[in-house]
């Protein structure tokens, strides 16, 4: 058995049996032997930040990780900027990058570079296989590194010929490990911090899933402590039942707002909100100046069980969600990111998977689809564009029986618009809507923010994309999508209906 | 005068006028300055990958480096593998990366990471700006640190605060360094091995422009020298007049046949020989064993008047390229490499410059070209895809009077598709070439020489990019660019001699 073969057959016995990837020649020998390991699904992507956010959305909808293989220096650069998302969003992925041949790394040959140099800054664990004998232990080795807690990329680098050699047996099975529970002085100071009342509780990690989520509601009920959540968590259960977790607004003026008069936050799975970037004559934080915050879990500890403690230990009354009637549409008219939020909110289906990557309409849609019918979040974690058309991807092969919708900005989704052939090549079933204000509009906002000068013609140059625009039904059907334009509310209500009703991959291009 | 117009004045001073760039909030600054320095041009790019590459294709085309402005760690992630070619190419590039505001720096917001650790592996020069007021002498520095020699990349990175901060004047103007000359005993040395017969030159570097060319064609015609050129330098003079310069080939047989029986190699401005990938049971290198290297010119110094004076030393005669009529076109049919290297060939015109990024073609494709007319050759150079349809924007800026001719295999097309608007969106005089063989094809041929089995179907299916196929006439024009598509040598003739006869970018599908 080669190192290619032990590596995929120590994945498969850890049950991890998808692999995103674009390889090359250092990879020829995974590619190989997947006709001899079937378990394992090969799915191609025509561009690493494809495989790496693909991965991301993978991991954030089941909490384990997927394996991604990658071209040397050049492959691995090109996902980098989605790994960066994939690490704020602490997904646990596997990340196989191919190297020269030992023999060959002396040389300076075209594509040698420094691979481990450019993995380390995103990856929680980097390891070079120094030989084909060690390859079963150290890809073990490497799939216990991802799952941190919390999870985190972990870059396993092969060279080639560690591949094409005998390699022994596949590695051990490992044991995702356990998140801690906070300790009991934690839960007593949480309960004291929100007894003393001008509290709120703000939440981060996998406390946002269903079950943290249904304690802080007790919480909520039992002690009026406000909920906010962290915007930039993987992944967060929303809609109508869940409206009283409020997300914490993008700009800092109206975060604020959200947190004035608090004088304690307890902290869950999350660091003390800060503003996304940095302004003239502003602080970073949003907090009240003098807000007391108390951890009561840290970002590896189990947050859920501890808010199951801290609403037990308040005497909290059980919670169930509230029934609650999907909202009417909004009337017939031109679409606004106001109105194809409502759109949305009104049409999402229960249990569908929101894939946003709104940037400028994310404030308005976002806050329709708080009425919508409960749907899981996946929003951009670390502010790298690119991300939302991969993350459906990922979502939709983690969840096959859910419908994942991909609420995209026409800037950002010519990032990675690759995405879009692997949603046709797998048959996903994902909607992708395309936001299309042909600017990059929350540069304009941004601008006067940072105190720069009114917006003159060439700066405008570089923020508009109008010239020309980004024909994004023949863009979408060229990669094998189908695709129809939306420039109404009633047009644009008809296609996300027909879509929402059929299998399989659409593009909506919503004009605005 | 805040800092980012003052980055602006210190770049026109030296003569960089043109910036691409995919700007954010904390390079707002600058985009707000452009209307305050007209003199800049900025030329906006829908992905960083385009940016670097263009900078690339610039500096290749000019000896002179365009400046980069790129947003944050992501912004530099997705232009990596564009500056590793250009790395690998040896081109200067001033690298301009917007950091959050130092203030800001110290909270984990989401785009917070370690910019410095990624752009080191890539680039000679890193430095993070220290203060506002130290703007203009930092910026003279790294475009000092670009022009090398030889060229590289230099980055700069600047906290957004810095640029909102006056920051008093514009810094020097700096003078390219010039390349020392070698000394004459490196050329008698040289003299002394060709006299010995069974000898050759490898260029690379500048050596393989005119005057370096010239001089090594009197040294051919005099001694006999056979005359290779590495096939990775960033850019070469080809043609019927200059084909007794031959491209070294890509995989290690025939390189190893083409070099068979010297005993002495000489080389100017580049390493020995090796081949691109390290396979089982080969050695990397491929000049013979024994073979003796002596090194005219090294990598930083003037290899062209380095030959002028070994061809003077030698005695060689004055030397005229030949006039050569056009080969004739091949006859009507389907279109193979083949076929299409040889329309290419009859109908390229005088002085065009040719994007290579063909991949499995290209071998059959510039064996072709090496008989068409004078044209520069601008190879993919550290073997990461991606880089033919930026190089051709930056080669286009750089030389507005030339015909650029993009010829791209499907799959790396696909991997930086946003060039395309960017030459509809400049009216760039660029024809794209898609070379549609609907295959990772290099990698069947990898496969077998990793001494991986036989192709089975699961492995097919990482190779195969036919479902769905990309449509790349429909893909062109929804991003602003005329597109047609040819399956024959007739059809291919009359749509690339149209497109030779107008100006502006155009796309053709050549269906092999």
């Amino acid at each position: 058995m080669n190192g290619a073969e032990v590596l995929l057959r120590t994945l498969l016995a850890n049950r991890i049996d998808l692999c995103f990837m674009n390889p090359g020649t250092s990879e020829m020998q995974f590619v190989s032997a997947l006709d001899r390991v079937p378990a394992m699904r090969g799915v191609l992507c025509l561009h690493e930040g494809v495989c790496a956010g693909a991965a991301d959305g993978y991991a954030r909808m089941t909490g384990r990780p997927a394996a991604v293989l990658l071209h040397l220096w050049p492959g691995l650069a090109n996902g980098l900027s989605n790994f960066h998302n994939a690490r704020k969003a602490r997904s646990p992925i596997v990340n196989i990058v191919g190297e020269h041949a030992t023999a060959h790394l002396r040389y300076d040959a075209p594509l040698t570079a420094d691979v481990a140099a450019i993995a380390r800054p995103f990856s929680g664990w980097v390891r070079t296989l120094a030989s084909a004998a060690e390859m079963g232990q150290t890809a073990s080795a490497c799939i216990q590194a991802a799952y941190g807690p919390p999870g985190q990329v972990s870059t396993l680098i092969v060279p080639a010929d560690h591949s094409w050699s005998p390699a022994g047996e596949p590695g051990p099975v490992v044991a995702p490990p356990a998140r801690a529970v906070p300790a009991s002085g934690q839960i007593e100071a949480a309960a004291a911090a929100l007894r003393q009342g001008d509290a709120a509780l703000f939440l981060g990690g996998i406390a946002l899933l269903e079950p943290g989520l249904a304690a802080a509601a007790r919480i909520h009920a039992a002690t009026g402590a406000r909920v906010f959540t962290n915007r930039y968590a993987g992944r967060s259960m929303r809609g109508a039942a869940w409206s009283f977790a409020r997300r914490l607004a993008y700009f800092p003026e109206p975060a604020e707002e959200m947190l004035a008069g608090l004088r304690h936050i307890v902290l869950v799975e999350t660091e003390p909100p800060v503003s996304f970037f940095g302004y003239p004559g502003r602080r970073s934080t949003v907090a009240p100046e003098g807000c007391h915050f108390t951890r009561l879990a840290a970002m590896d500890e189990d947050g859920s069980t501890a808010l199951e403690a801290l609403a037990n230990a308040l005497h909290a009354p059980a919670w169930q969600p509230a029934p609650a009637p999907p909202p009417e549409l909004p009337p017939a008219g031109p679409l606004t990111p106001e109105s194809l939020g409502r759109t949305l909110a009104a049409l999402l289906p229960e249990g569908a998977i929101v894939s946003d990557e709104m940037v400028s309409c994310g404030e308005a849609v976002n806050a329709a689809l708080a009425s919508a019918a409960c749907h899981d979040l996946l929003p951009v974690t670390g502010g790298s564009i690119g991300q939302g058309l991969p993350v459906a991807v990922g979502a939709a092969l983690a969840c096959p029986g859910r419908k994942v919708v991909a609420v995209e900005a026409d800037g950002s989704g010519l990032y990675t618009p690759q995405a879009l052939w692997t949603m046709a090549r797998e048959s996903l079933d994902v909607t992708v809507v395309i936001l299309a204000n042909r600017r990059y509009r929350i540069l304009e906002v941004e601008m006067r923010r940072t105190g720069a000068s009114a917006i003159g013609p060439r700066a405008d140059e570089m923020i508009d994309i109008a010239r020309p625009a980004i024909d994004w039904t023949p863009h979408g059907r060229s990669l094998g999508v189908d695709s129809v334009r939306a420039a109404t509310v009633e047009a644009f209500a008809a296609e996300f209906t027909a879509a929402m009703r059929t299998r399989g991959p659409r593009l909506i291009e919503a004009v605005l």
